[in-house]
């Protein structure tokens, strides 16, 4: 794709084709035009010009992570992002070994019940729907279970949006000596994780996130010597992590059919994301987009479940409001009427709703969805602003 | 798509767009400016128009598969087919069953391989680089190992081209009572395969081969009864097909992310199969292209693998001339400038290639491929047109 055409297609963000509604979840979500056209063709998974798109993605992956070396590698895997979770934990966990997983929400654990599968075994620290691991209790279970091998953590946790002090868990976990796993799913490539700043040992993440590409595959950035050691760990052919990079590292192909118009998009949503200002330019445009989204729901009256120093830049959670009139289904079908798909909440103890706020999504986007929002609660007869003082 | 939309994209097949090359493979392979156009949306993959579209989906599988009524169910699963064969192959033999299988190629011995993931028993019957597992054999072998509980068969075994006497094995097997398993991977939407004729017990097949659709997932059609049967046989979290059946009977969803454009784009895939005749219209092209490739092949002095009984529809060895000129990988480079892509050969005996005849390839295209392989013969001083008699 040629600048011009980058351009033409990213600013201002154009309205999808059709009445499509805009996508304010965590992933699958709107993406560009011009990555969507990087589908129109058909590539031989066998042929040398798509070995190198294969190389090309990978290559980049590593440098986002801040590799300038080849301690690091990335290895890409068909299927969601949990298939490629659930190869990288059989990775990081021995089968002798023993994972620590720190757990605030419905995707620590999944990767709780994934070891269970692996026959793995673990220990774990559950802190319910949203509030986040502290790096002292780390510490003190590190120190209770001097056995375990490996900690995994979820950096941004969707079900409520939080995101997980990584950084000062990270350092816990490297002054024991142990393995950091981190599930990076939907922060990698607008949250800032670098090795100079966060050792992880392995971290996974997906196409169809921050990096704003098309679902089919997830990727998996691991310590070169980690992946080594794990030969013979894996319970699946299909997800056997060792066995997909030793094939792609010979032959430069995937080790079965790869997701090829997934990863020819991808390639182009790199270049996108590069043009943007790599990970600081997402960064910028997410908290922007939550910014605003934050300030213009509370100026309806609407409440956050996290306090401001936990939100994401991703997705952010909202209660249901008490109002009588308000239902989430009816919520739900005015604003897709309205051209916006937005998130039902994953809270056990609460009712709540999220909204996204990644993908081709920037501020006057924001500017419609409250805009929408506001007639949708006037088309329910819901008034939840509070009385001026 | 309206049909004058479809007919417009369908006939007469156009060359694909800016010199990209027809994928002459079993896939994937090349698909219709229809179906590379469906993926030009983005849906979300919580949203009920999404869920209509995977419904739909799994009813015309069942459906094509010839079931009436609800004893088979379809379920599709994300990553490349080999996912779908793994997640089946522990859905087919219990925990403590033992499974027969029947090799002749390289994906009979994948099932083999995936089955020592499983620690599932197993004993083989290998007949080598392409000989047909024959009925008789089969039945000796149930004789001897009466405590098999499924058989696994590659119907279409593409590392040959080979079609395999499916319906007689399925006969043999079914007199001795024991499971079915076909992997119909590259020939399920080609060659005629329903319950009445072919009495299987779970199937496995994938988006992008004779339905023509996009890679991003497989698919397993299976009794309803096995189904049930095989919950808590899994070994793998992602690959549950237990889990990801009952999930989507519940909610309509998929139970992890799924690859929506590919999903969309096989909905279109499906349309455009059923304007074509279903099964019997494609078996008919993709039989015009095998005839008029082995004929126009043979003219120009080459010699195929199999005897013509044993061809299939799919994709043909041949084996590589042996004048001192030929050399394969100069072959591929002079076929690909010409706009065809082939693909190298997996027999362990002897050179050879294959070539493919699915995909939205015709008669006049293969013609034009034949040109191209006369012109790189030349190119390469390679003459093997045997004298006149």
């Amino acid at each position: 794709m040629s600048k011009a055409e980058f351009i033409a297609v990213s600013q201002p963000l154009p309205a999808p084709a059709q009445g499509e509604p805009f996508l304010l979840t965590p992933g699958p979500l709107t993406t560009s035009l011009a990555t969507k056209q990087a589908m129109l063709r058909d590539w031989g998974s066998w042929d040398g010009e798509f070995n190198q798109v294969t190389a090309e993605i990978r290559r980049e992956l590593v440098a986002m992570a801040g590799v300038a070396d080849d301690s690091y590698v990335c290895v890409p895997l068909q299927g969601s992002g949990t298939f490629a979770v659930e190869a990288a934990l059989a990775a990081a966990v021995p089968r002798d070994g023993k994972a620590l997983v720190l757990m605030n929400g419905a995707y620590g654990k999944r990767a709780r019940q994934t070891l269970d599968y692996l026959g793995r075994a673990h220990v774990s620290l559950d802190k319910g729907d949203y509030l986040p691991p502290q790096p002292e209790e780390v510490d003190q279970l590190l120190r209770e279970h001097p056995e375990v091998t490996t900690v995994f953590l979820v950096h941004c946790e969707t079900s409520s949006g939080i995101l997980n002090p990584l950084r000062e868990i990270a350092a816990v976990v490297k002054a024991h000596g142990k393995l950091l796993m981190v599930d990076a799913m939907s922060s990698f490539g607008a949250v800032p994780l670098t090795v100079d700043e966060i050792p992880f040992d392995i971290l996974v993440s997906s196409a169809n996130k921050c990096i704003e590409g098309i679902p089919g595959f997830g990727f998996v950035i691991a310590r070169r010597d980690l992946l080594e050691a794990s030969q013979g760990r894996f319970h699946s052919l299909s997800l056997d992590l060792f066995e997909q990079w030793q094939y792609m590292e010979r032959s430069g192909q995937w080790r079965f059919t790869p997701p090829t118009h997934s990863v020819v998009a991808f390639r182009s949503a790199l270049e996108q994301h590069r043009a943007e200002g790599g990970v600081a330019g997402r960064l910028a445009r997410y908290s922007r987009n939550r910014d605003v989204l934050v300030a213009g729901m509370r100026a309806l009256g609407f409440r956050t479940l996290l306090e401001d120093r936990w939100l994401s830049p991703i997705i952010t959670t909202f209660f249901c409001p008490e109002h009588p009139n308000f239902e989430f289904k009816r919520f739900y079908d005015e604003l897709k009427q309205r051209q916006f798909i937005i998130y039902p909440g994953k809270l056990t103890l609460a009712e709540s709703f999220r909204i996204g706020h990644i993908g081709q999504i920037d501020e006057g986007i924001v500017h419609q969805l409250l805009r929408a929002i506001a007639d949708s609660l006037a088309a329910m007869q819901v008034d939840i602003r509070r009385p001026a003082a």
